[in-house]
């Protein structure tokens, strides 16, 4: 990485911007639920946070969107520090090859999904912190204004109403792995959880400061630790492997960061030992991934030289 | 990382190999051709070479084996100097999900591999390789007696012509590339093409040394480019997502560096602007990466603080 | 088929019988519910009517048992009636190649189930009669009762309570032609109806009784016209090539008849012009047919010459 | 099945033909290989072929054409002869629900075809052959000239060459099984004999003739036993479940007859104990069976009352 003066990043980070935004047309809204459907589709944000605490933006970087599969990411951490090793017990932490919410391998697989980024991998999350959480909904939201700093942060019911009524592939999912025995509490009570984690809302500045312990071993700015450095490392690896749906692969081939995405258009990305970033887009590729959001991290690995590969 | 002096690290190393050794009589070499069932199982070997041009080993560190689908990593290189960006037309780059030698997604995706490492992926790459190269596999032994200093490099023939005569399903994949069009020479050149590149014999520090320019941004000690920065750093994306067959995922969460492993027992990991390393030992898997050596490479992550994502 | 006196019929029964009992021991009864694991594995019984009125007995054939899947054929019998031709929008009429109860197709294939004895296709069916009638269950078993002449017949609560607490995998395929949009009525509410059709119990007697209008052109003896001749001949086709489980193949080639098992052990078959047929003995084979229920109709085909495609 | 006197016949079958035609237009010549792609589109014929010898007609009933798959079913015919019951190790005889020129259902499950009318299946057969007869090619020839009582009949050498040329995915199959120790000969070798097979040409006439033993208990009405009447009633049923590619189940519920259909746009069909049956029209439906002629064996089997099934 090469050493950016302050001004000169932030002054990189309004020509990423601008390169971004060019690709805002040429993508789709996710429309799988009305919901989502409705947001205004030429958005684009971006944060980054640093281990001393700045934070850089571009664009509206306050401005709340549904963070979605993202949420797959604090759920796991959740998990890891409930459960530890145990959690890796009917959970694999292979890319799948497959669409998120295909359930063709659960099948072949004895209900054992392949990650826990994958649609089934992020239910059976949810069933074991239902098994041991006495309300994991709130938990999850209480992490998430804890690191962002923002108790500001909530759930819009109407998305999360929306998830539910057009989840049946997530029941079928779920009732599968139950098949299986791998799944152990009431698939409606669930589902329902997981919901309202999709829904959560946040801007690109809460959810790169609430990612930032992953670039820093663990460790909040405060000291806090979330998780140990090898789980870190084992997060941060998951999220190379598996963060991207079925672009994972070339996530890794163009940004080389660990990342997740979420098909309300935000990506978050982690540069281990200096950054945290967050971009947001509505807009989304054929994979379900935010199309500027990607090509902008892509920008941003390149100029900056940020990538753990090099 | 820690900072390590170098008498430490060597203590390090052969503190390793000691616990990796441990291991052995747990695996079980490679019998799918009589020529590598012969192997003598309970060896072990490790080497480790730095940007200062050190070199650390523990283990029978000269003693040669069969690179097998380490050659992989090779010959992708070959083809990314050769074609560039046009290379990935017909080529995939995302984890496959499946077995390395499987048809099904070749058969479902129009003939199109998945990645470079799968045995699909490989033989489209030696296809290519053919269009070009005078003589491919002459070219490819140039290529690693140059970047490991040995001249003395050789191909196993008995195993060259083991694989060939054990490459039916090889033939199969190759046949159902054709059939879409995504394979251009004869069928039996590159498979024996393929089957020479696999025969190939390297030591744990000729492959350490061959493989340095990759933690080197793409150049030799002695500055020569093999790969630019871009490039090279997307090989290294695409060997931490692909390059330990069905277990890329595991790899990465527990050792946390690009990789590629050889049912010869050999795995070749990087750490980029640090190290190459490479660790040998015959026995395998149920996945058919080396036992002994997949755990040497956690112990050398964990002890030395070597991971990419952390 | 040669001209059999009735004596003689009876004998050859006989004889069938004794050899097929050979053959118990070997095969395993359906354990995957409690109440099925319960049953005596060691009986055997069949009966054969003519469509002279006729019934042709050996064995216990006045035994009750569950029928299982074999319900699948009548409810299809009942949705045919009611919806005729719309009955096959979203539901297909071709071998599936894959297991009863397998979820993989029906992901791939938009959710519309191969055939309609397949489980997802059951269960459509079920979803269908749920849309148009008033009480789905009650009128099968009163179609049922009315075809055997016989208003004793009843559904064991046990094995449909049974039913219900493993349905986790019908619930699964549910849910999944749910979110393809092609299953319209609650989940719980259609799988508690299949439940009770698998639990409905009867007599071999019963069973080739309820069966012979397939074998008299769609009219029972009385003249009532269940179907109409077209679509019997459609009926029993579906029969011939969808009604053994992954068997049909084997059923066509060794048997040659249209038919349709259950894993409570029955299966019933139909030699159209002349018989109806049913065997029953609990011990399964590895697809989930009677072992010696499935002898006896090959020993019976090769016996009396019944075969359709001779 | 009505008696229908033999004017009347021909009446009828001129009446069907006359429908069959209106389809004209609306279907696809095979175009995979050029010499096929050649046919004039708008061509129809019909013959049937009763126990006393006499051959009814419609259309230009002695225009020879490509037979294609329908070669398939002499050439299990010639093996069914020489190897019997042994046949049937390493091969299915179930339907395989899978397109039939797939690999996925070969490679999972090792190497053996589900059954002998998909192309891994009939290459099978022709390598069995290859291994037994002298002159697999010449033997299957002189056999279709001898049934059809036809000297002239001949391979389109232009066929065969245009075959082998696009026979990659072919190759393709016969090498997965030689990976799983299931295929005996030379792959080249095999290949050409499939070829020569596909190529032979043959009017409706010639076909209905060659086909009449079984409808005939497997004699010819000279008294010669092709087969004996078991492995009639067992070819036929092969035919009923898996003649016609992926829509076998299709034709069972829309004609009710044992057939096998070809991309040359023939199919003959089976009436067990009255006639043989060829249609025969180039342009193709969506699976690959001529859409004017299983039309018109629709109309008949309609019509004339002809179904196995009733």
């Amino acid at each position: 990485m090469k050493q950016t003066p302050k001004s000169e990043l932030l002054k990189q980070l309004d020509i990423i911007t601008d390169k971004a935004r060019s690709l805002i047309g040429k993508g789709k809204v996710a429309d799988y639920i009305p919901a989502l459907a409705k947001v205004v589709p030429d958005q684009f944000a971006l944060a980054l946070c640093d281990l001393d605490g700045n934070v850089y933006t571009s664009g509206d970087a306050n401005k709340a969107f549904s963070i979605q599969s993202i949420s797959k990411l604090f759920s796991l951490v959740q998990a890891v520090n409930i459960y530890g090793e145990d959690l890796w017990q009917g959970l694999g932490r292979e890319p799948s090859g497959q669409r998120f919410n295909s359930l063709v391998q659960l099948e072949s697989e004895n209900g054992v999904p392949r990650n826990p980024f994958i649609n089934a991998g992020a239910l059976l999350v949810c069933d074991r912190l239902e098994s041991r959480c006495s309300a994991p909904n709130f938990q999850l939201l209480e992490l998430l204004k804890s690191l962002s700093e923002n108790t500001k942060l909530r759930v819009d019911h109407e998305v999360a109403r929306s998830e539910m009524e057009h989840g049946s592939r997530n029941a079928a999912m779920a009732y599968l792995m139950k098949a299986f025995g791998n799944f152990h509490n009431p698939v409606e009570k669930v589902l329902e959880s997981y919901a309202h984690h999709c829904a959560i809302e946040m801007s690109c500045i809460d959810l790169a400061k609430a990612a930032l312990f992953l670039a820093n071993q663990g460790q909040t700015l405060n000291g806090r630790e979330i998780l140990s450095a090898l789980e870190t490392k084992r997060v941060n690896a998951l999220l190379s492997t598996c963060g991207l749906y079925d672009e994972a692969g070339e996530f890794a081939f163009k940004v080389g960061l660990p990342g997740k995405s979420g098909v309300g258009g935000g990506i978050v990305a982690i540069y281990p030992g200096h950054y945290s970033i967050c971009v947001w887009s509505p807009e989304l590729n054929v994979a379900g991934n935010s199309l500027a959001g990607f090509y902008a991290l892509e920008l941003l690995a390149d100029t900056l030289g940020l990538s753990v590969y090099l």
